[in-house]
């Protein structure tokens, strides 16, 4: 098998899996995710898998991307990124990334190189036998925690059966939810999704979690919902019990203005989402804690590269989750696996899953103890699964869905509902 | 041949090589310059080189990171690196690296990391086939510019007879070595070293350069001799002569009043040279290009984060150099190679050598209109000339030169040599 190895085609699926109703600061999850699969196939017939968001204009995108990178060497990821660069001429919008408004502003060119540099990194792996944690650096972990990921919840999508978690909506409930969590996967860190009920109500849930579990590390994320005052007053009696407090407010300005004021740490996946935004937040001290995610990162060499600047500047680093599947949770993993400075447990939304519904085949990538094994096979460690691809690509067609919209799905339900940020 | 090899035995030898009296703002080139040659073996017979400081500390602190590192998977640069600090628990020491007391503030970590780190990555190319500048990214050129590095010079060394060049000591002779020098190699960017003579002539032998080579672009490294009032002034009558000044006068907040005056960029390969120094540098604006040097910087894939770090926050890169032989010409031309934001003609002191004087065998950097071809075979794609490394290393005994000390070797000349700084 020569190491050479050209980028030949390029397959682009999207796909959509069953999702809760998880309530959040814009909205609620609709019924189904969407995501795209990447698959690279090279001349010597070796193929590698990448997954990112599905939403229309990111996969017009990708589309578009996909022709210019043929013939690419699956180690030239400069000339990758600059075929991705070229395919995105003109095309200088933001969002279309399948955040749900909720992350606007990351690069819209990293955003798209991302998959197809995973997937060359699988590649890679697959052609020298080396697990992509090792073409990183090397693995200075085998195992990659990650933490419960709590949300407000409803039963079920309206009009459905309730689903198996049932409704969270106080904090007995988000209390409930992360014991039947932390039993079936072990997690040793919760993280509680906020800014849905007031400040008063999230703060009893966080106090009801560290009353319930002593000890174990908390956050709470409230989506930039509330004010810099409310930050204030929130993290101020928070103190002592939060290990982060994640995007309390929008903006680095106003980030910068709620750390003056907090003791604790603060994270962000939203003042901070692309290199553009590390110059100005880290001139003016707007966080502690960085929330990398490869996918609008860049892929996971760039997220390298924003670990090292986090070291150099003094910043620690978590990882952020939006809903994913299986290649995903293979990429995260040896990411983390591959990232020293990288000592929070991360989020992720896998239990939110429905666990038979994924694109890769079963066993390579298992929770124990709330940590995932990180996979020593060659690449990314995962197998596609093409029936279930097929079936989730179905799945797709079928739902109707084509742009996450969590608050057009909220609005379908409540037509009172309104869109505020800050909302207190 | 498996892809996976582990460090077996590491053999680090000094070595001298003849070098001209090339002044500088901190004395005069000894008649011979000391490098170690770092060459790892692994398990399974491949071997690896890579190239560093000769000085005492710093072969004893190699020695003792020789120890540690053998068994580590030469893909797992992460543990290497770990091993590479244990070694150097309790010792807390800058200096001892070669530099004349020129950078005496990088990190002794990186530094000690650096031969090991190219050397793996050697190994790497040699066991996949692909040559550093892939396994870094690839690519971008594939013919690296380097510059006209210009010094001072007495004709020869006290006692001996005149080497080639001959003495440069005022403008033309300057503008007579710059001649022989882009005749002989066809440069395309001029860097004198300054620090030696009162401001003013060198002031006249910046503007001698610019009226013989109209459009060439020009820098000038006095190092650190310049007080912050001195740097301002040259600085102004130089104001459209220079595409940046280095390091006019030392330290972080100078070097930052000095840029608030000045118009052109001020470059640095003192004032930030570690990754400890970039959060004061980049929050004090003390600097707009970074001198990357992987010697002291950590390594090449160091110093690609240095280069990412440089982009992110709007800074240019161009490359240090101190005496040297080939295999540090390959690692810097590799990591050249594939750094998209390296955009300047890089230093080199490689016309300095005597050309027969090298511990590679000769073809495999050659250099043509100024810049060198990026080799493709694997690794660096240079190879160990055993019979002349044991020749180098025999120089070395004999030459008794141990430790770099320019400053002692001018007293010897002139006894009444006072090292300031500034001195102007
Ligand atoms: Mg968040
Ligand atoms: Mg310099």
């Amino acid at each position: 098998m020569p190491t050479r190895q050209r980028i030949a085609d390029v397959e682009i699926t999207p796909v959509a899996f069953q999702d809760p109703p998880l309530l959040n600061a814009v909205g609620v999850h609709e019924p189904f995710a969407i995501r795209a699969i990447v698959e690279i196939r090279t001349d010597e017939g070796l193929s590698g898998l990448g997954e990112t968001y599905g939403d229309t204009k990111h996969l017009e995108r990708l589309r578009r991307a996909a022709e210019l990178v043929t013939g690419t060497d699956v180690w030239d990821l400069n000339a990758l990124a600059g075929r991705v660069r070229t395919s995105l001429q003109g095309d200088s919008g933001t969002g279309g990334h399948g955040m749900a408004g909720m992350v606007t502003d990351s690069s819209t060119a990293d955003a798209v190189f991302s998959p197809f540099e995973v997937a060359c990194l699988d590649i890679q792996g697959k052609a020298t036998g080396l697990p992509v944690s090792s073409l990183l650096g090397g693995a200075v972990r085998d195992r990659i925690d990650y933490s419960a990921y709590l949300f407000y919840k409803w039963a079920g999508h309206p009009g459905a059966e309730p689903d198996t978690w049932g409704a969270a909506l106080d904090p007995d409930g988000v209390v409930a939810q992360a014991r039947r969590m932390i039993d079936d996967y072990g997690f040793s860190a919760i993280k509680l999704k906020g800014g849905v009920f007031e400040p008063d109500e999230e703060i009893a849930a966080i106090k009801a979690l560290a009353e319930a579990f002593p000890g174990m590390p908390l956050r709470l994320d409230p989506n930039a919902a509330w004010t810099v005052d409310t930050s204030i007053r929130v993290g101020r009696k928070l103190d002592g019990v939060l290990e982060y407090l994640e995007d309390p407010t929008g903006g680095i300005e106003g980030m910068a203005e709620v750390a003056r004021k907090l003791p604790m740490p603060l994270a962000t996946n939203m003042a901070v989402v692309s290199f553009a935004d590390l110059d100005p937040g880290i001139r003016r001290n707007a966080v502690r804690v960085v929330l990398s995610d490869h996918h609008f990162w860049g892929g996971l060499r760039r997220s390298r590269l924003l670990a090292g600047i986090c070291e150099t500047f003094g910043m620690s680093l978590s990882m952020h989750s939006n809903s994913h599947l299986g290649i995903s949770l293979a990429a995260m993993t040896h990411l983390a696996a591959a990232t020293p400075n990288l000592t929070y447990a991360c989020d992720t939304h896998w239990p939110w899953k429905d666990q038979e519904e994924d694109v890769v085949k079963p066993g390579a990538l298992t929770f124990s103890e709330g940590a995932v094994a990180v996979p020593t096979a060659p690449g990314l460690g995962v197998e596609l699964d093409r029936d279930k691809l097929g079936a989730l690509h179905e799945q797709f067609l079928r739902c109707g869905i084509r742009d996450r919209d969590d608050t057009g799905y909220m609005r379908r339900i409540d037509p009172a509902y309104e869109l505020r940020k800050p909302r207190w």
